[in-house]
């Protein structure tokens, strides 16, 4: 079997490197050792019935539904009189409140707090803000149950924003300023997801667990992160930017049970304006690895390692120096992930087909100016000490993307000699927990029925 | 009282800035809240008696050694016939044994370690390496007794020494190629130091507290490393390169106590090739902060803050751009060690006056370079993301000076119009656990004598 996903090949007209076969992608998104790759195995054959979307790379257009499919309960998500719920809370006042109370907290925070040296102790603060429906001295009321707001380490996220070149009020103008939309294609967690009207943010809910796991990778995931705006070096890590808990409260009623619902807010690695004609879940393994029959039969399908070997049997070309980029951007990401034990993670490949789209001429360019322009490639650290946005293009309008943190659209060939876009990105980082559980049932039971 | 001991002023020919006083020295390193400047006036009441050198800063000559003080025995540290002990290990055996231990491991380390990026993890890594006197199949043999060597964090101090720009090689060379100078001028904690014969770095022992309370500051101390060379900015933090632990045994026998001596190695503030001609430990408080009569018979005498203010009653005028530096750098250093719960630290000012050494051309030279050249005051990172040492130049050699991390010295002048050159460093940060310790016993002494 081929395991040849990406290779450096000559894709550029200036670029005169041989067509060498350089490394493959699985040999470095797969540990080294026998053991983690059998994890990857026992990876996928839980995960081999999971269908949806992943915790990022949202379908661009919601896929059309099948009412018998939406009546299902999967985890905490709910169908009811065709109204989803989650956790007994209707979708709407769900994040219509998460808003409110996100965008006032965020408000208050850039009013108040100053610009200071990180600190490690940042990670373990949480603040709680009260939203009574008829409002408080420091609160406005709202039309909505009266709830609760915690803000897990809420300078330690203005920072990371801060560092992502997140503009704050670009950030709550984009959270608060028009409904959230909420993808219809549940992952098999159970999770629910929002989406941003400008498609840059994705909104998930987490798991308790998933939270708490998340809380302990904040000050490696951010060592990690300084280190690469020193280096100049990208990331392919998910980028996140906040993490809260909405609770719903009785103010009447102290035994009422409280409901705790908790919200990653990360980046989009799929572009909202260049139309992604394939799209992968990678793990570097080919064991189950491939798409089911319900997921083939949605408009936009994930497609899995199999699925990418059959489309690909030769894989894609890249040129050499953003093979190296890639490849690089990989392995660092794959040292702090296997320093922290997260094991059942994959990497998330958009492909956009130039030859499909022949009449977008701003695509042509920027992709020629990808090609050609080496400079593209080389991220710079600014004044402020964030990634600089200035090499990086809105290919529809042209200005600057200000979130574009992770390596943006890299030019590629596939063996038809089609150009291609690639957009990549490491998603379902926070499943780790989920996965061990779900690794120590398995054994348990193995060992009950032997 | 006057407080202001430095204050921004029209020192540089070029610099046409108003004689302003912008801040007070005292009013930065001191905490703002009431409590913190309480705990300073209770440190300092304990500190009083101390004197002798701090953990950085050692004078530059041996001071006349007084035999009758050298009898005594004042922590670990003893005299006995006239050699100098630490824990019942004379000075002579222990020096050497660790010589040749640190640099064994560190020639072990250059030779098998790849670089690569940090993780929270490397924090927690402790390395023991066994020296048999013998000789074994991985460590050569000596003249010392059996012993081992318990390396703490050797990634994580590799990492921070590549941060700090120091040469791995010419590392080992100051450490190993020649003897260790004990400075005989011992401190009231009854700790050993020794200095390289290069003056470059200071080793002195520290307790077991000191160690573990060390060991919980290197994640918070990298993550304001990392920071300050994104900013591009200066810390006046002591400079740590290495802990370790050195452990006599007996091979014969396993009962046999062991004897730990745990021993840090930092940067040494006061240069070896300027004369220094006043040095201050300075706390920002008044309270008993007088060097004793002990103290001033010495020939390289700490004075404190009284003394300070007596011998400058107007303080020292500095430029503004060096002032907002040094100040800056307080700050930001205070922000950390106060989230550490550290208190008990002292500002270490060594004072260099050209007007008592008139014929030296290359400090006359220096001194006008740093005036006028305001690009001596803003380092840069370099491509390797260590703080470039390009703007540093040793005065008596014309060489760049590889360890010179921190703010190398500042012109400043004091009331007389005197040009002087100034040293800081922030000293005794480790010392937080020896005092919260001292506190606790003198409250609860209190509470019993009431």
């Amino acid at each position: 079997m081929n395991d040849n996903y990406l290779s450096a090949a000559n894709t550029g007209a200036n670029n005169l490197s041989p067509h060498s076969q350089l490394n493959t992608y699985s040999s470095s998104l797969s540990s080294s050792s026998a053991t983690a790759s059998l994890s990857h195995g026992a990876a996928n054959s839980m995960k081999s019935q999971m269908t949806g979307p992943s915790e990022a790379g949202i379908s661009r257009s919601p896929s059309t539904s099948n009412r018998e499919t939406q009546k299902k309960k999967i985890g905490h998500r709910e169908v009811k009189d065709g109204v989803v719920h989650y956790k007994k809370i209707s979708t709407d006042e769900l994040k219509k409140s998460i808003q409110f109370g996100i965008v006032h907290f965020l408000s208050e925070q850039n009013r108040t707090q100053m610009d200071r040296d990180l600190l490690m102790q940042d990670f373990q603060i949480v603040e709680t803000v009260q939203f009574p429906k008829t409002g408080s001295p420091t609160t406005p009321a709202h039309d909505y149950s009266d709830f609760k707001l915690k803000v897990y380490a809420p300078y330690g996220f203005r920072y990371l924003r801060r560092k992502f070149n997140v503009n704050e009020v670009d950030f709550m103008s984009a959270l608060g300023d028009s409904e959230l939309k909420e993808v219809s294609n549940p992952g098999a967690s159970g999770s629910v997801f929002y989406k941003t009207s400008n498609d840059k943010y994705i909104l998930k809910t987490v798991q308790y667990q998933e939270c708490e796991f998340l809380k302990t990778l904040l000050a490696g995931y951010t060592l990690n992160l300084l280190q690469n705006l020193i280096n100049q070096k990208f990331s392919l890590l998910p980028t996140i930017y906040g993490l809260y808990c909405y609770q719903k409260y009785e103010l009447a009623s102290f035994l009422s049970d409280r409901t705790n619902i908790r919200i990653v807010i990360m980046n989009n690695i799929l572009p909202s304006d260049v139309p992604i004609h394939e799209k992968y879940d990678l793990k570097g393994s080919s064991h189950k690895r491939k798409a089911s029959k319900e997921e083939r039969a949605k408009s936009n399908p994930t497609f899995k390692d199999l699925d990418f070997l059959e489309e690909h049997p030769n894989g894609l070309m890249l040129d050499e120096k953003n093979y190296d980029n890639i490849i690089g951007s990989i392995k660092r990401d794959c040292l702090i992930l296997e320093s922290f034990g997260i094991m059942d993670y994959s990497l998330l490949l958009g492909i956009h087909n130039l030859e499909k789209e022949r009449n977008n001429t701003a695509i042509e360019a920027y992709y020629e100016a990808r090609i050609n322009n080496p400079a593209y490639n080389n991220p710079s650290v600014n004044s402020n000490g964030s990634m600089s946005a200035s090499n990086r293009y809105s290919i529809s309008t042209g200005r600057s993307i200000e979130n574009a943190f992770n390596i943006s659209a890299v030019p590629a060939k596939n063996s038809k000699g089609d150009r291609l876009l690639l957009y990549f990105g490491i998603i379902d980082i926070l499943q780790s927990y989920r996965f061990k559980k779900k690794l120590e049932h398995t054994l348990k039971s193995m060992i009950t029925d032997g």
